[in-house]
Protein backbone atom coordinates (compact mmCIF):
# COMPACT_ATOMS: atom_id res chain seq x y z
CA UNK A 1 0.00 0.00 0.00
CA UNK A 2 1.09 3.50 -0.58
CA UNK A 3 2.72 5.43 2.65
CA UNK A 4 0.61 8.24 3.80
CA UNK A 5 0.98 11.22 6.24
CA UNK A 6 0.60 10.09 9.88
CA UNK A 7 2.07 12.80 12.22
CA UNK A 8 -1.31 15.30 12.87
CA UNK A 9 0.89 18.28 13.46
CA UNK A 10 2.44 17.76 9.70
CA UNK A 11 -1.23 16.82 8.39
CA UNK A 12 -2.84 20.07 9.36
CA UNK A 13 0.35 22.39 8.42
CA UNK A 14 0.37 20.84 5.02
CA UNK A 15 -3.42 21.08 4.72
CA UNK A 16 -3.38 24.72 6.18
CA UNK A 17 -0.57 25.35 3.84
CA UNK A 18 -2.46 23.71 0.96
CA UNK A 19 -5.18 26.36 1.30
CA UNK A 20 -3.60 29.30 1.85
CA UNK A 21 -1.66 28.69 -1.74
CA UNK A 22 -5.28 27.86 -3.64
CA UNK A 23 -7.94 29.93 -1.46
CA UNK A 24 -8.33 33.93 -2.22
CA UNK A 25 -8.09 34.81 1.20
CA UNK A 26 -7.36 38.86 0.18
CA UNK A 27 -10.71 40.34 1.17
CA UNK A 28 -10.56 38.56 4.62
CA UNK A 29 -9.39 40.19 7.67
CA UNK A 30 -7.17 38.06 10.17
CA UNK A 31 -10.26 37.00 11.69
CA UNK A 32 -12.30 36.01 9.01
CA UNK A 33 -9.28 34.45 7.24
CA UNK A 34 -8.93 31.83 9.92
CA UNK A 35 -12.67 31.51 10.17
CA UNK A 36 -12.61 30.55 6.29
CA UNK A 37 -9.25 28.40 6.24
CA UNK A 38 -11.07 26.21 8.88
CA UNK A 39 -14.79 25.99 6.60
CA UNK A 40 -12.43 24.96 3.76
CA UNK A 41 -10.90 22.80 5.86
CA UNK A 42 -14.08 21.06 6.78
CA UNK A 43 -15.69 20.72 3.46
CA UNK A 44 -12.37 20.28 0.69
CA UNK A 45 -13.32 23.22 -1.54
CA UNK A 46 -11.01 26.15 -1.73
CA UNK A 47 -13.50 28.02 -4.10
CA UNK A 48 -16.08 28.03 -1.22
CA UNK A 49 -14.19 31.45 -0.09
CA UNK A 50 -15.58 33.45 -3.48
CA UNK A 51 -18.95 32.74 -2.32
CA UNK A 52 -18.81 33.72 1.46
CA UNK A 53 -21.07 36.63 2.68
CA UNK A 54 -20.02 38.45 5.66
CA UNK A 55 -20.66 41.43 7.84
CA UNK A 56 -17.23 43.44 8.46
CA UNK A 57 -16.96 42.89 12.29
CA UNK A 58 -18.08 39.75 12.45
CA UNK A 59 -15.32 37.63 13.43
CA UNK A 60 -14.38 39.43 16.48
CA UNK A 61 -18.11 40.09 17.18
CA UNK A 62 -18.38 36.63 17.64
CA UNK A 63 -15.51 35.17 19.33
CA UNK A 64 -16.20 38.33 21.87
CA UNK A 65 -19.52 37.00 22.39
CA UNK A 66 -18.03 33.24 22.80
CA UNK A 67 -15.52 34.81 25.38
CA UNK A 68 -18.16 37.23 27.42
CA UNK A 69 -20.28 33.29 27.80
CA UNK A 70 -22.46 33.66 25.07
CA UNK A 71 -24.72 29.98 24.37
CA UNK A 72 -23.87 28.69 20.83
CA UNK A 73 -27.78 27.38 19.24
CA UNK A 74 -27.16 25.04 16.99
CA UNK A 75 -30.10 23.96 14.48
CA UNK A 76 -29.22 20.19 14.53
CA UNK A 77 -27.16 17.83 17.17
CA UNK A 78 -24.77 17.45 14.05
CA UNK A 79 -23.79 20.99 14.35
CA UNK A 80 -23.18 21.02 18.30
CA UNK A 81 -21.39 17.52 18.20
CA UNK A 82 -18.58 18.99 15.86
CA UNK A 83 -18.22 21.84 18.21
CA UNK A 84 -14.84 21.03 20.03
CA UNK A 85 -16.09 21.66 23.45
CA UNK A 86 -12.25 22.25 24.90
CA UNK A 87 -11.67 25.48 22.27
CA UNK A 88 -15.01 27.31 24.35
CA UNK A 89 -13.49 30.32 25.88
CA UNK A 90 -16.10 30.15 28.82
CA UNK A 91 -17.35 26.65 28.87
CA UNK A 92 -20.61 28.25 26.86
CA UNK A 93 -23.19 26.32 26.88
CA UNK A 94 -24.17 24.12 23.22
CA UNK A 95 -28.05 24.36 22.86
CA UNK A 96 -30.11 22.44 20.39
CA UNK A 97 -33.65 22.33 20.92
CA UNK A 98 -34.29 19.95 17.41
CA UNK A 99 -35.29 17.24 19.61
CA UNK A 100 -37.29 18.79 22.82
CA UNK A 101 -40.25 16.69 23.50
CA UNK A 102 -42.73 19.67 22.26
CA UNK A 103 -40.96 20.30 19.35
CA UNK A 104 -43.17 18.47 16.93
CA UNK A 105 -46.63 18.92 18.49
CA UNK A 106 -45.44 23.12 18.09
CA UNK A 107 -44.23 22.61 14.53
CA UNK A 108 -47.82 21.21 13.64
CA UNK A 109 -49.10 24.11 15.82
CA UNK A 110 -47.21 26.63 13.72
CA UNK A 111 -47.66 24.46 10.15
CA UNK A 112 -44.13 24.78 9.97
CA UNK A 113 -41.26 22.57 9.84
CA UNK A 114 -40.10 20.26 12.86
CA UNK A 115 -36.46 22.71 12.32
CA UNK A 116 -38.50 26.47 12.77
CA UNK A 117 -40.29 24.97 15.95
CA UNK A 118 -37.03 24.24 17.12
CA UNK A 119 -35.97 27.67 16.70
CA UNK A 120 -38.93 29.26 18.64
CA UNK A 121 -37.33 27.37 21.44
CA UNK A 122 -34.40 29.59 21.49
CA UNK A 123 -35.79 33.10 22.26
CA UNK A 124 -34.96 32.83 26.07
CA UNK A 125 -31.29 32.67 25.23
CA UNK A 126 -31.03 34.70 21.58
CA UNK A 127 -29.69 37.76 22.94
CA UNK A 128 -25.60 37.90 22.44
CA UNK A 129 -25.87 34.42 21.23
CA UNK A 130 -24.29 32.46 18.88
CA UNK A 131 -26.48 30.85 16.02
CA UNK A 132 -25.35 28.02 13.59
CA UNK A 133 -27.17 26.90 11.02
CA UNK A 134 -25.66 24.09 9.63
CA UNK A 135 -29.15 22.10 8.34
CA UNK A 136 -32.27 23.50 8.28
CA UNK A 137 -33.02 26.69 5.17
CA UNK A 138 -36.40 26.70 7.31
CA UNK A 139 -34.42 27.64 10.62
CA UNK A 140 -32.60 30.47 9.21
CA UNK A 141 -35.86 32.38 8.32
CA UNK A 142 -37.60 31.12 11.03
CA UNK A 143 -35.01 33.27 13.01
CA UNK A 144 -35.37 36.18 10.60
CA UNK A 145 -38.84 35.99 11.24
CA UNK A 146 -38.48 36.55 14.49
CA UNK A 147 -36.01 38.93 14.30
CA UNK A 148 -37.90 41.27 11.97
CA UNK A 149 -40.82 40.88 15.08
CA UNK A 150 -38.33 42.45 17.18
CA UNK A 151 -36.96 39.23 19.09
CA UNK A 152 -33.48 39.69 21.02
CA UNK A 153 -30.26 39.60 18.54
CA UNK A 154 -28.00 37.08 18.72
CA UNK A 155 -24.53 38.46 18.26
CA UNK A 156 -23.80 36.75 14.97
CA UNK A 157 -25.85 34.18 12.68
CA UNK A 158 -23.68 31.31 11.30
CA UNK A 159 -25.65 30.71 8.27
CA UNK A 160 -24.65 27.27 6.76
CA UNK A 161 -27.77 25.62 6.06
CA UNK A 162 -27.72 22.88 2.87
CA UNK A 163 -29.49 21.73 0.19
CA UNK A 164 -32.05 22.28 -3.07
CA UNK A 165 -35.33 23.99 -1.37
CA UNK A 166 -34.30 27.28 0.67
CA UNK A 167 -31.32 27.29 1.29
CA UNK A 168 -29.59 29.57 -1.40
CA UNK A 169 -32.76 31.55 -0.87
CA UNK A 170 -32.40 31.92 3.09
CA UNK A 171 -28.96 32.68 2.96
CA UNK A 172 -29.35 35.18 0.23
CA UNK A 173 -32.33 36.97 2.45
CA UNK A 174 -29.66 37.19 5.71
CA UNK A 175 -27.19 38.43 3.19
CA UNK A 176 -29.24 41.23 2.16
CA UNK A 177 -30.30 42.33 5.44
CA UNK A 178 -29.19 40.71 7.97
CA UNK A 179 -31.16 42.46 11.06
CA UNK A 180 -28.33 44.24 12.49
CA UNK A 181 -26.43 41.33 13.92
CA UNK A 182 -22.96 40.36 12.26
CA UNK A 183 -22.94 37.16 10.12
CA UNK A 184 -21.23 34.83 7.87
CA UNK A 185 -22.64 32.93 5.28
CA UNK A 186 -21.92 30.54 2.22
CA UNK A 187 -23.85 31.40 0.01
CA UNK A 188 -25.64 28.91 -2.48
CA UNK A 189 -26.87 25.41 -2.31
CA UNK A 190 -23.91 24.32 -0.31
CA UNK A 191 -23.53 24.22 3.18
CA UNK A 192 -23.88 21.99 6.21
CA UNK A 193 -22.92 20.88 9.95
CA UNK A 194 -19.21 20.32 9.28
CA UNK A 195 -18.85 23.60 8.10
CA UNK A 196 -21.25 25.32 10.65
CA UNK A 197 -19.17 23.73 13.34
CA UNK A 198 -15.85 24.28 12.07
CA UNK A 199 -17.28 28.30 11.85
CA UNK A 200 -17.70 27.97 15.70
CA UNK A 201 -14.43 26.23 16.38
CA UNK A 202 -12.41 29.26 14.62
CA UNK A 203 -14.17 31.79 16.71
CA UNK A 204 -13.44 30.26 19.53
CA UNK A 205 -9.66 29.21 18.63
CA UNK A 206 -8.38 30.62 15.74
CA UNK A 207 -6.90 28.14 14.04
CA UNK A 208 -5.17 24.83 15.20
CA UNK A 209 -1.78 25.88 15.12
CA UNK A 210 -2.67 29.48 17.38
CA UNK A 211 -4.80 27.57 19.53
CA UNK A 212 -2.14 24.86 20.74
CA UNK B 1 -39.11 38.53 4.01
CA UNK B 2 -39.72 36.36 1.12
CA UNK B 3 -41.83 33.37 1.04
CA UNK B 4 -40.88 29.67 1.79
CA UNK B 5 -41.91 26.41 1.94
CA UNK B 6 -42.80 25.19 4.97
CA UNK B 7 -44.24 21.69 4.62
CA UNK B 8 -42.05 18.89 5.22
CA UNK B 9 -43.24 16.69 2.57
CA UNK B 10 -42.97 19.39 -0.28
CA UNK B 11 -39.22 20.15 1.21
CA UNK B 12 -38.42 16.67 -0.02
CA UNK B 13 -40.07 16.13 -2.82
CA UNK B 14 -39.35 19.19 -4.14
CA UNK B 15 -35.39 18.04 -3.23
CA UNK B 16 -35.20 14.76 -4.75
CA UNK B 17 -36.65 15.93 -7.38
CA UNK B 18 -34.17 18.67 -8.34
CA UNK B 19 -31.56 15.85 -7.79
CA UNK B 20 -33.10 13.58 -10.20
CA UNK B 21 -33.23 16.82 -12.87
CA UNK B 22 -29.73 17.61 -12.76
CA UNK B 23 -27.68 14.17 -11.38
CA UNK B 24 -26.43 11.12 -13.79
CA UNK B 25 -27.46 8.89 -12.02
CA UNK B 26 -28.20 6.27 -15.07
CA UNK B 27 -25.06 4.28 -14.02
CA UNK B 28 -26.48 3.16 -10.76
CA UNK B 29 -29.24 0.33 -9.55
CA UNK B 30 -32.06 1.66 -8.04
CA UNK B 31 -30.17 0.52 -3.96
CA UNK B 32 -26.89 2.78 -5.25
CA UNK B 33 -29.52 5.62 -6.98
CA UNK B 34 -30.79 6.09 -3.66
CA UNK B 35 -28.16 6.25 -1.52
CA UNK B 36 -26.11 8.56 -4.17
CA UNK B 37 -29.23 10.98 -4.21
CA UNK B 38 -29.06 11.39 -0.33
CA UNK B 39 -25.49 12.02 -0.47
CA UNK B 40 -26.44 14.34 -2.93
CA UNK B 41 -29.17 15.49 -0.89
CA UNK B 42 -26.74 15.68 2.30
CA UNK B 43 -23.94 18.28 0.53
CA UNK B 44 -26.26 20.08 -2.01
CA UNK B 45 -23.81 19.08 -5.05
CA UNK B 46 -25.45 17.03 -7.93
CA UNK B 47 -22.11 16.80 -9.57
CA UNK B 48 -21.05 14.71 -7.23
CA UNK B 49 -22.39 11.72 -8.75
CA UNK B 50 -20.08 11.74 -11.07
CA UNK B 51 -17.32 11.51 -8.78
CA UNK B 52 -18.85 8.34 -6.92
CA UNK B 53 -16.69 4.65 -6.94
CA UNK B 54 -18.71 1.37 -5.95
CA UNK B 55 -18.32 -2.22 -5.84
CA UNK B 56 -21.29 -3.59 -7.90
CA UNK B 57 -23.45 -5.26 -5.07
CA UNK B 58 -22.53 -2.50 -2.71
CA UNK B 59 -25.98 -1.42 -1.79
CA UNK B 60 -27.35 -5.02 -1.44
CA UNK B 61 -24.33 -5.90 0.64
CA UNK B 62 -24.74 -2.99 3.01
CA UNK B 63 -28.22 -3.34 3.45
CA UNK B 64 -27.88 -6.72 4.17
CA UNK B 65 -25.90 -6.44 6.49
CA UNK B 66 -27.88 -4.15 8.23
CA UNK B 67 -30.48 -6.17 8.37
CA UNK B 68 -28.54 -8.80 9.84
CA UNK B 69 -27.54 -6.86 12.67
CA UNK B 70 -24.02 -5.40 11.67
CA UNK B 71 -22.79 -2.65 13.96
CA UNK B 72 -21.85 0.45 12.36
CA UNK B 73 -18.47 1.61 12.98
CA UNK B 74 -17.80 5.88 12.75
CA UNK B 75 -14.30 7.23 12.58
CA UNK B 76 -15.94 10.54 14.44
CA UNK B 77 -18.71 11.54 17.09
CA UNK B 78 -20.83 13.63 14.06
CA UNK B 79 -21.02 10.52 12.03
CA UNK B 80 -22.55 8.80 14.59
CA UNK B 81 -24.56 11.65 15.27
CA UNK B 82 -26.11 11.72 11.96
CA UNK B 83 -27.33 8.24 11.82
CA UNK B 84 -31.08 7.58 12.05
CA UNK B 85 -31.46 5.63 15.17
CA UNK B 86 -35.54 4.69 14.37
CA UNK B 87 -34.55 3.92 10.54
CA UNK B 88 -31.81 1.21 11.88
CA UNK B 89 -33.62 -2.19 10.69
CA UNK B 90 -32.15 -4.39 13.72
CA UNK B 91 -31.72 -1.52 16.43
CA UNK B 92 -27.90 -2.09 15.28
CA UNK B 93 -25.20 -1.19 17.26
CA UNK B 94 -22.96 2.43 16.78
CA UNK B 95 -20.03 2.51 17.57
CA UNK B 96 -17.50 5.58 17.77
CA UNK B 97 -13.52 4.96 19.71
CA UNK B 98 -12.20 7.67 18.77
CA UNK B 99 -12.85 8.80 22.48
CA UNK B 100 -11.98 5.94 24.13
CA UNK B 101 -9.70 6.72 26.70
CA UNK B 102 -7.09 4.57 25.97
CA UNK B 103 -7.48 5.92 22.37
CA UNK B 104 -4.54 9.13 22.70
CA UNK B 105 -1.71 6.67 24.44
CA UNK B 106 -2.31 4.14 21.85
CA UNK B 107 -1.72 6.74 19.52
CA UNK B 108 1.29 7.54 20.60
CA UNK B 109 2.35 4.07 20.67
CA UNK B 110 1.54 3.21 17.23
CA UNK B 111 3.22 6.71 16.10
CA UNK B 112 -0.12 7.78 13.51
CA UNK B 113 -3.11 9.90 14.42
CA UNK B 114 -5.61 9.42 16.99
CA UNK B 115 -8.11 8.07 14.24
CA UNK B 116 -6.13 5.55 13.02
CA UNK B 117 -5.24 4.07 16.50
CA UNK B 118 -9.29 4.38 16.85
CA UNK B 119 -9.47 2.27 13.70
CA UNK B 120 -7.75 -1.06 16.22
CA UNK B 121 -10.57 -0.66 18.69
CA UNK B 122 -12.80 -2.25 15.71
CA UNK B 123 -11.14 -5.33 15.10
CA UNK B 124 -13.55 -7.30 17.57
CA UNK B 125 -16.53 -5.73 15.94
CA UNK B 126 -15.00 -6.05 12.22
CA UNK B 127 -16.63 -9.10 10.75
CA UNK B 128 -19.14 -8.01 8.36
CA UNK B 129 -19.18 -4.62 9.73
CA UNK B 130 -20.73 -1.26 8.24
CA UNK B 131 -17.94 0.86 8.33
CA UNK B 132 -18.47 4.48 7.83
CA UNK B 133 -15.62 7.07 7.75
CA UNK B 134 -16.85 10.49 7.06
CA UNK B 135 -13.62 12.61 8.10
CA UNK B 136 -9.70 11.03 8.57
CA UNK B 137 -7.92 9.71 5.32
CA UNK B 138 -5.84 8.29 8.32
CA UNK B 139 -8.73 5.95 9.51
CA UNK B 140 -9.01 4.75 6.12
CA UNK B 141 -5.79 4.01 5.64
CA UNK B 142 -5.18 2.23 8.58
CA UNK B 143 -8.54 -0.10 8.04
CA UNK B 144 -6.99 -0.91 4.78
CA UNK B 145 -3.15 -1.95 6.74
CA UNK B 146 -5.47 -4.24 8.61
CA UNK B 147 -7.13 -6.15 6.47
CA UNK B 148 -3.74 -6.30 4.04
CA UNK B 149 -2.55 -8.13 7.28
CA UNK B 150 -5.72 -10.10 7.41
CA UNK B 151 -8.17 -8.78 9.37
CA UNK B 152 -11.50 -9.91 9.35
CA UNK B 153 -13.91 -8.45 6.59
CA UNK B 154 -16.27 -5.46 7.03
CA UNK B 155 -19.60 -5.93 4.47
CA UNK B 156 -19.14 -2.59 3.59
CA UNK B 157 -16.70 0.44 3.44
CA UNK B 158 -18.31 3.74 3.04
CA UNK B 159 -15.38 5.97 2.36
CA UNK B 160 -16.12 9.70 2.77
CA UNK B 161 -12.73 11.07 4.65
CA UNK B 162 -12.32 14.62 3.42
CA UNK B 163 -9.67 17.27 3.32
CA UNK B 164 -6.60 18.10 1.15
CA UNK B 165 -4.32 15.51 3.11
CA UNK B 166 -4.89 11.94 2.29
CA UNK B 167 -8.38 12.19 1.58
CA UNK B 168 -7.98 11.43 -2.75
CA UNK B 169 -5.11 9.04 -1.48
CA UNK B 170 -7.12 6.88 0.58
CA UNK B 171 -10.03 7.02 -1.56
CA UNK B 172 -8.12 5.99 -4.54
CA UNK B 173 -6.40 3.13 -2.57
CA UNK B 174 -9.84 1.93 -1.62
CA UNK B 175 -11.43 1.93 -4.97
CA UNK B 176 -7.93 0.37 -6.59
CA UNK B 177 -8.14 -2.41 -4.25
CA UNK B 178 -11.16 -2.97 -1.53
CA UNK B 179 -9.58 -5.80 -0.50
CA UNK B 180 -12.62 -8.08 -1.08
CA UNK B 181 -14.80 -5.64 0.45
CA UNK B 182 -18.05 -3.61 -0.62
CA UNK B 183 -17.65 -0.09 -1.20
CA UNK B 184 -18.60 3.44 -1.81
CA UNK B 185 -16.33 6.32 -2.46
CA UNK B 186 -16.35 9.86 -3.19
CA UNK B 187 -13.50 10.31 -4.95
CA UNK B 188 -11.19 13.10 -4.71
CA UNK B 189 -11.27 16.02 -1.56
CA UNK B 190 -14.57 16.22 -0.67
CA UNK B 191 -16.34 14.14 1.31
CA UNK B 192 -17.59 14.46 5.07
CA UNK B 193 -19.61 13.11 8.26
CA UNK B 194 -22.67 14.25 6.59
CA UNK B 195 -22.32 12.50 3.62
CA UNK B 196 -20.85 9.24 5.37
CA UNK B 197 -24.03 9.84 7.59
CA UNK B 198 -26.17 9.78 4.73
CA UNK B 199 -24.74 6.65 2.70
CA UNK B 200 -25.80 5.08 6.25
CA UNK B 201 -29.13 6.89 6.63
CA UNK B 202 -29.81 5.37 2.75
CA UNK B 203 -28.99 1.78 3.52
CA UNK B 204 -31.09 1.69 6.41
CA UNK B 205 -33.82 2.98 4.84
CA UNK B 206 -33.78 3.87 1.30
CA UNK B 207 -34.90 7.32 0.10
CA UNK B 208 -37.56 9.25 2.68
CA UNK B 209 -40.26 8.89 0.46
CA UNK B 210 -40.03 4.61 0.74
CA UNK B 211 -39.10 4.95 4.37
CA UNK B 212 -42.57 6.16 5.28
Amino acid sequence: MRPYEKVPSAIYAQSFATVRSEANLARFDDGLQSLVIRLIHACGMVEIADRIAFSGGAYEAGANALRAGAPVLCDCEMVASGIIRRYLPANNDVICTLNNAETPDHAKAIENTRSAAAVDAWLPHLEGAVVAIGNAPTALFRLLEHLDAGAPKPAIILGFPVGFVGAAESKAELAANARGCDFVALRGRRGGSAIASAAVNALSAGLPEIAK
